[in-house]
């Protein structure tokens, strides 16, 4: 087959490839990331490359203009090489790399009456009698009996790597050894204790006892490294999922997954993210990563799949089955988690496709599954995921919301980190704008809070109307038509940390229309199916990973959140993260969230329009039927 | 530091070494193999090379006479590299690599009253109901619902290799699916049942269900292949382990495991031995290994050490304790075995040091655990290991009898396959001998059982002494001085099937003295030490894997076996690969093993000299205190 040169301007050397390969594959051989956020449909248009020298073919142009196409635009994931020829990639959406730490949501300390009797991860301090001519007993066995007089134990698993340096461990200790056993796991409740490690010599026994939990957001990935003695957090660290670049919703990740090599890309990419953050946070408390020895993992039915590399495809078609909601107990080294190798994995129960295991284990840490009254639990995530129950029952449904309030998807937004700008006001004669930043610095963008905050303002003060057009007319510099259509200017240049003028495009505004419609659309189709008022709910329990802050007035000011009295409504932070963590503590609470998975009642809403059309209805500020929020419509008529 | 040309005469090229390279690591690297039947430790003279050009410094020259020496002769594990040279490799005694089936000890049929339902290994047809809109259940679930309804347990564990495909089965098979399950494992008798593997389609009923149970022998290595659904023994093949050219005993090979990549060079050794028998056993029945679902071994103490690649060199060093008597179970895959990766490896467990799970093995199939009158068991292998006692009580002992009687260690000994003389006559005034060959052909050389008649026909007729000399003045030509020094000729080349005569050398006689006196005195101290006389002994058990056919005569007349009733005496073959047959079959002989290891009493020969000296005392035919045979007494007092 012929095969043709391609340049691409930022790559160092060109590369050579055969007749028909794909842009995007040529890309990748010249080692140049193109983000494909809709996973190489060929739907955002945000792949666009402009060819220079030579030609393509190019599939499909959706998206492209006959001016773009004319001037050598090319979707990198559409169009295949037929020739030699020279690319330019040009700048992109840059997505925030920059490792940070959440905003600490205040110091967590482990709940009442933990004990780590509640904790089947332990070390146990051990002397043996040496082995002489009168005791001539194996090594394993004489180790199992120094265990069984401290635990009470009568036998223990033991892998064969381990099991190789036994003898050797014994001897360097002179029979004083530490033993990490585990004495159950969720796979086996009553099954066999194991042992996990063996040093030589006796450690401390205040010293540390890492597990972490993780919570694996399609957007952003949160991990808590957890001293297992106490119960205690010693470190709180996030990231934007390293999958990103290769779809921004669960769909387009199953539809990359899919491809060739996909499946296994998209595992590399989510575990080099929590590889790096457990890398982080290990640095932060002085340990090592192979000293955690337990993990359990949070996160969307996709997600686990993902992480897992199981094939993700029937969740994506219909009648919208998992592989499993109920993942086996793992080993690091076969999840692909950089920690100690056998430590176990934990990855928790989900309940159906579009309802995983961070609603598990945000319905067990938001206390939903044990409130006597009428509840409803959102997960304000790219998938917006709502519980509507009591200890009774529950039902849940979810929706996809898109990145938005995660800061993604949006052009200046960014996590809840230094430099976000989490609150913002704005001056209803001069239409400036105050803000208050986290960490006091200089602005870098907006988070979740701020952008609720900022769209509430705008809305308020007439900058943009219902549907969320900008007004160009205002007498203000700050509204105006930029580079990506009609905007508002939050800061300027000279007051960023950047240097450059921090916006809210129309763009940003559908954007962020579109998740807050999804999610108030979910809490009203739940309520219609359980027949009942929405505004019979008695508390509103709210998890997502932009943390506590959430200006509950402007949350109900956009149609975000129903408009309810403040009281009802309670932030959580992320919820799934917190769950993972009680799972991670108490095999209680690890058996509370498998109850709440198996009792919890899924509504599928793919399954008829109502979905629809309460998303469509919730498309407006606040929505289409302003009797709903009573209160706005009061500001309003002011 | 500097480096050296080392040209080796049978490799294809020189090679380059660092000065100080041992010459047998040169060897490596140069892709000659050395025989090194001590374990490199320069004890038995095997590894002599010749340098032809420049010279090497002789660390030892233990076993080269100074003539040797002039003529260029080294030891390769005793010399290093100090300069080009080039080095010729003489002739080396061939040990008989030739994959051979051992002759059928008769057809073995299932036990009487053999169920599946003893088995843990079983095949489940299933027929899903598929996943529709009203029924979003995971597929996991649905699959374990199903088992459920067939098999009545619960719950199952799959590995995540398994998960990632059931889906994918699932749909191929639309919805119908063979299970592959194992109900239980040694380490979890009650523990939850596991999913193997799961085939698209129904899989015919009564297709076999392959098992393995396998003998790892110090020189030999045996292998059944068994259908599990009728527990018929389909193929048996057996052949020499190939770790015998690193060392001929477990000590030697324990000191080459202690060297760098030595443990590692051992496993794979035995492993290509294993994989390769499994490949023709298979190949035989038409099944591929993969098809192999579960696997038992049994083999002594050093032998599953390295077969599992745990250091080995406590067993060697006092106070003589190994890693561990009971193994976890294992997955094929961890422990190198190629067969289904998932299918269950148990290794049998061992009660000491030097008595392994051959010996627990043996004495389940031997029955001697169910014993009403006074037994003695005595397994003549490498290692001689021996048990007395009856259905109350056991002890045992161990002692290194050496190869002989496997035919290794001896010019032109062999294993008992087609070529091999089984039997021998000599007529007592020609010296004629007379010989039986297995399979009726031209003979190959002697295996164990010819070997015993030969050394017993001998000494009866003269040809040799008490002490084993050969009568060089007798007037025949079957009586010479070999290369080998003194020998008789068995056959001439003519007659024999490679065209060369088949000889039994002095070395030779040397060598089966000391495996019978080892036998022998094993049994003695072991009468001493229960204070009974060894005559007290109702029954004889004889397990080897020499097969059925030894002469008691002929054994009584040399010593091996005392001088008792003949009907006493019963031979039952490989003991060993029998009761890790029956082990594979049924779960109550795996536990009745375990039984028989946890309760036999171990007597330590290395704690007094009361063996060394038993051992001294059978050095000659029959012994030196011939009043323990008083028929050899009467025979040879005529």
């Amino acid at each position: 087959m012929a095969e043709h040169t391609v340049r691409f301007e930022s790559a160092h050397a060109p590369v050579r490839v055969p007749t028909g390969t794909l842009m995007i594959e040529a890309a990748r051989l010249a080692g140049v990331d193109i983000q494909q956020p809709c996973g190489g449909q060929g739907r955002c248009g945000r792949c666009a490359v402009q060819v220079t020298e030579g030609s393509v073919r190019r599939r499909s142009t959706l998206r492209l203009s006959t001016e773009d196409i004319a001037a050598g635009y090319a979707l990198a994931c559409q169009s295949v090489i037929e020739g030699d020829c020279a690319i330019t990639i040009p700048p992109q959406q840059k997505i925030e790399r920059l490792l940070t730490t959440d905003r600490m949501i205040g110091e967590v300390t482990a709940p009442p009456g933990y004990s780590t009797a509640a904790q089947p991860m332990r070390r146990v301090a051990l002397t043996l009698t040496p082995p002489d001519m009168q005791d001539q007993t194996d090594d394993w066995s004489r180790l199992q009996t120094a265990l069984r007089q401290k635990t009470g134990i009568g036998t223990f698993q033991v892998s064969l790597t381990l099991l190789r340096r036994i003898g050797a461990v014994l001897r360097a200790g002179d029979w004083v050894a530490t033993a990490l056993i585990e004495t159950d796991t969720w796979d086996c409740p009553n099954g066999p204790a194991r042992l996990v490690d063996l040093l030589p010599g006796h450690v401390p026994s205040d010293a540390p006892l890492w597990g972490v939990a993780i919570d694996i957001g399609t957007t952003t990935v949160t991990l808590w490294l957890v001293d297992l003695l106490n119960g205690a957090v010693q470190a709180q660290v996030a990231d934007y999922n390293g999958q990103i670049a290769r779809g921004e919703d669960v769909i387009s990740r199953i539809i990359y997954a899919d491809r060739k090599g996909g499946s296994e890309e998209l595992r590399e990419l989510v575990l080099k993210t929590i590889n790096s953050l457990l890398a982080t946070a290990c640095k932060r408390v002085q340990a090592e990563p192979a000293d955690v020895v337990k993990a359990t993992v949070a996160g969307n039915s996709t997600m686990i799949h993902l992480l897992l590399g199981i094939p993700a495809q029937s969740i994506r078609l219909s009648p919208f089955v998992t592989a499993m909601n109920q993942v086996p107990t793992l080993q690091a080294g076969e999840a692909g988690l950089n920690i100690h190798p056998e430590a176990t994995v934990d990855c928790l129960p989900g309940v159906a496709s579009y309802v995983g295991a961070d609603i598990s284990a945000g319905v067990l840490s938001s206390g939903l599954d044990d409130a006597e009254s009428m509840t409803l639990f959102v997960d304000v995530g790219t998938n917006g995921e709502t519980v509507l129950g009591t200890r009774e029952w529950q039902v849940t449904c979810a929706c996809s919301a898109g990145p938005a309030f995660e800061g993604a998807g949006v052009l200046h937004g960014m996590r809840a980190t230094q430099g976000a700008i989490e609150d913002v006001w704005i001056n209803s004669d001069t239409f400036e704008p105050t803000w208050r930043v986290i960490g006091g610095v200089a602005p870098r963008g907006v988070c979740g809070s701020g952008l609720i905050a900022l769209l509430g303002e705008l809305f308020l003060t007439g900058v943009i109307d219902r549907s969320g057009n900008v007004k160009l007319t205002l007498p203000t510099p700050r509204v105006r038509r930029g580079e990506h259509g009609p905007e508002y200017v939050i800061a300027w240049g000279h007051e960023t940390a950047e240097g450059r003028d921090i916006v809210l495009t129309r763009v940003d505004i559908d954007n962020l229309l579109r998740a807050k419609a999804a999610i108030y659309a979910g809490f009203s189709v739940l309520a219609e199916k359980m027949g009942m008022p929405l505004e019979a709910t008695e508390q509103v329990l709210i998890g997502g990973s932009f943390g506590k802050y959430i200006n509950v007035e402007k949350a109900v000011l956009i149609g975000l959140l129903p408009d309810m009295p403040w009281e009802r409504f309670r932030f959580l932070g992320n919820t799934a993260v917190r769950g993972a963590y009680l799972a991670l503590l108490d095999r209680a609470a690890r058996t509370r969230i498998a109850d709440i998975a198996s009792r919890m009642t899924y509504i599928e809403l793919s399954a008829d329009n109502s979905f629809y059309e309460a998303f469509t209805s919730a498309l407006f500020l606040p929505h289409t039927d302003i009797e709903r929020f009573p209160t706005v419509q009061a500001v309003m008529g002011k």
